[in-house]
């Protein structure tokens, strides 16, 4: 593999702000990810933020005039400048990302620090983004195979780190301005926020335009936030559907962990691609659904194997009993070198093929510094995924693979067996 | 913008098979979209088919055991080499289409050659493909947003070009190995199939690559379809979701038309990018609803402009009104200068991103050869786009934004009103 860390720049601000960014030969489009510590899980029971949903309702304010722009002029001035952006509250970040031709970067940014330092936050706009938020949240009742991995995520996780960003109705109903404000002046803040910036950039120009931009961002304490635990172990939601959801969680080593990708592996070889165990079990040999994968989350101190299948009710049961099987066969008996090195090939070609997009290497820039303060080069990934054995994986999986440590929620109108 | 043109190749091959590729410098990813025309439109009624479903479960057939390789090894091959890959029947054509590193790209092809000319159809996989087709259809039901837009294509153009590619539970239930071999053997055919190929590949090499796994693929005529009205233009699915759901349609100009930047302009002023006129008048001010979109669609011999929205049902009403009047009010009062000026800012910023993505790059050349019979090379699509006038655009929306030509469908618990 080539090594593209030769060229990756990082700096930090004097208010905590830190850049890091990449640039990328033969591209004319840049692309930034700047992740911001103002996740769900720093909304504060205290300020009047009890039911949540403070954090997608800001995300929302923020866009709704900025700087010298009415809300109006913010969104066309961005798509004058022919950037596709999102803003996005997350468990534990507000995720602003946007994408353009590397000449509109700069003004893009100016765009996006106005947002952030400079928010206009005009009382009159609560009411309709609280609509929307409501309506988000009535959306999530008919897309049942997205709500179920976000409420899998509240039982699994200690409380607030798998708090959903939408929040509640109670809460996005009962939230005023005041609270809104609140978590605004405690969570937008340069401390623990990261720039990821990848593509046709000049970085010494880039370097300087962020600290113009970003300056006047006054630092501010980092919340301390309580934690408690979380549960229960096994639930079911009653909803009409016409499938029944079926998620579960297992533990699993973080990204800054040495088992890091002894956890990547085993969910991969779980229902990570196309020849994976839970497509062979679930989906090729026995038709039981056409939804199901496996998949490998982290926070910087929790991370999950998550696993989910969306089938009809009368195959739900047997749909659960292979899903749970085969964790326990996991655990049990391990992995074959075969998977592994199909593993490896599929990693190591999704990770090539990302170093292709500005905007996914601008997000991993980002990532990679949140989890390890530095950005791991291809070359380092690559050598530690060879230097994997079926046998350290498969004790890896005996650790993990616990059924006692499992979470499993349901979705459908009727609750399934667990057995173990 | 810089020429990419230079760099296109295309070859027909003798059995009619066209490749079209364009090698992408800098790059390590190899991409390919091989469109064969075999959608669900070509399903045929006297074969057995009349449900519909065929195409959907014969493109699972097919990966499911081809050439020398059994199911199961079909898949660890593609893993092995590091594709990520996807295979979907659509209306027009089944899709397969595959990313990978450039070296890998040629034993990739090999694997889909074997699928398209070789595939094993044993009898055996046939209850499981059934088992996961009516689950894809179960599933639909708990999607409304992506179930309202398959049933509003179905109403708005006529049979069989609207016809949803899942088929119906009644077709998937019935259709026996007689009918799927039928509909293998008359649409799986080298005539009217494109292979779109982009990024680390060297044509001479490619060429003779793809002549040697093809070359023994036998023409077949192509089938006659016979095409017969649609609608009803008015109507309402009854469903027990949370959310009304809202579509329409109204016809457009083709991607081969002298029209056709017309019509896309006019669909993204509408609501394809986040000023647009749908998100500032059903999301920002009034907050009805929190998807909304518009977008552009062609065949080759009709389009349509769709718009969507999913919300509540008390505010479904006001939602369809602003939507209709939205409609009403391109038609009447045309557009403005910056509305233009801001559609051609996105539309050339987001085109010059995609040729950043061998696979997105690979299925633009394969689309682009399917309706032009040639690649449109950037510098054309920016001229066209800069040749447009506010004037032309609005003449454009007189002529199309007739309401009496509208297609409406909605769908949830009750139904709503409809003016004109």
């Amino acid at each position: 593999m080539s090594d593209f860390a030769a060229t990756i720049q990082q700096h930090e601000f004097p208010n905590g702000l830190v850049l890091v960014a990449e640039p990328m030969p033969g591209v004319q489009s840049a692309a930034f990810t700047l992740l911001i510590p103002a996740g769900a899980a720093y909304e504060v029971v205290d300020d009047g933020c009890a039911g949540g949903g403070a954090a997608t309702m800001v995300a929302e304010w923020i866009t709704r005039g900025a700087g010298t722009r009415d809300s109006r002029e913010v969104l066309t001035a961005l798509d004058n400048l022919g950037v596709s952006h999102a803003e996005n509250a997350q468990t534990l970040h507000t995720s602003l990302s946007a994408a353009t031709l590397g000449r509109n970067l700069v003004p893009a940014l100016e765009i996006f620090a106005d947002m952030v330092l400079r928010p206009h936050c005009d009382d009159s706009e609560i009411e309709p983004i609280r609509a929307l938020c409501l309506q988000n949240l009535r959306s999530l009742e008919d897309d049942p195979g997205t709500k179920v991995i976000y409420e899998l995520r509240r039982r699994h996780f200690p409380e607030p780190w798998g708090r959903p960003s939408p929040g509640t109705v109670e809460g996005v109903s009962t939230l005023d301005a005041r609270a809104l404000r609140s978590f605004y002046g405690t969570a937008y803040r340069p401390g623990g926020t990261i720039l990821g910036v990848a593509g046709a950039i000049d970085w010494p120009r880039l370097k300087d335009e962020v600290a113009r931009l970003f300056e006047d961002w006054k630092p501010r304490p980092e919340p301390r936030l309580k934690e408690s635990p979380r549960g229960p172990r096994r639930d079911h939601i009653v909803r009409e559907t016409q499938q029944i959801q079926i998620a579960l969680a297992l533990p699993s080593a973080t990204v800054n962990s040495p088992d890091h990708y002894r956890g990547r592996a085993v969910a991969a070889i779980l229902g990570g691609f196309s020849s994976a165990r839970l497509f062979t079990e679930v989906r090729e040999k026995r038709g039981l659904c056409y939804s199901v994968y496996a998949s490998y989350e982290s926070q910087r101190d929790r991370a999950a194997l998550l696993a989910f299948a969306g089938t009809s009710t009368d195959r739900a049961q047997q749909t659960l009993d292979v899903m749970l099987s085969e964790v326990r066969r996991l655990g049990r008996d391990g992995i074959e070198p075969e998977e592994l090195e199909t593993m490896r090939a599929g990693l190591k070609s999704s990770l090539i093929m990302a170093q292709e997009s500005s905007m996914s290497r601008s997000s991993a820039l980002a990532s990679d510094w949140y989890f390890l303060g530095r950005v791991r080069p291809l070359d380092e990934i690559s050598a530690e995924l060879d230097a994997l054995t079926p046998g350290a994986v498969s004790d890896y999986a005996a650790r993990y693979g616990d059924p006692s440590d499992l979470t499993l929620l349901t979705l459908g109108p009727t609750p399934l067996q667990s057995a173990g």
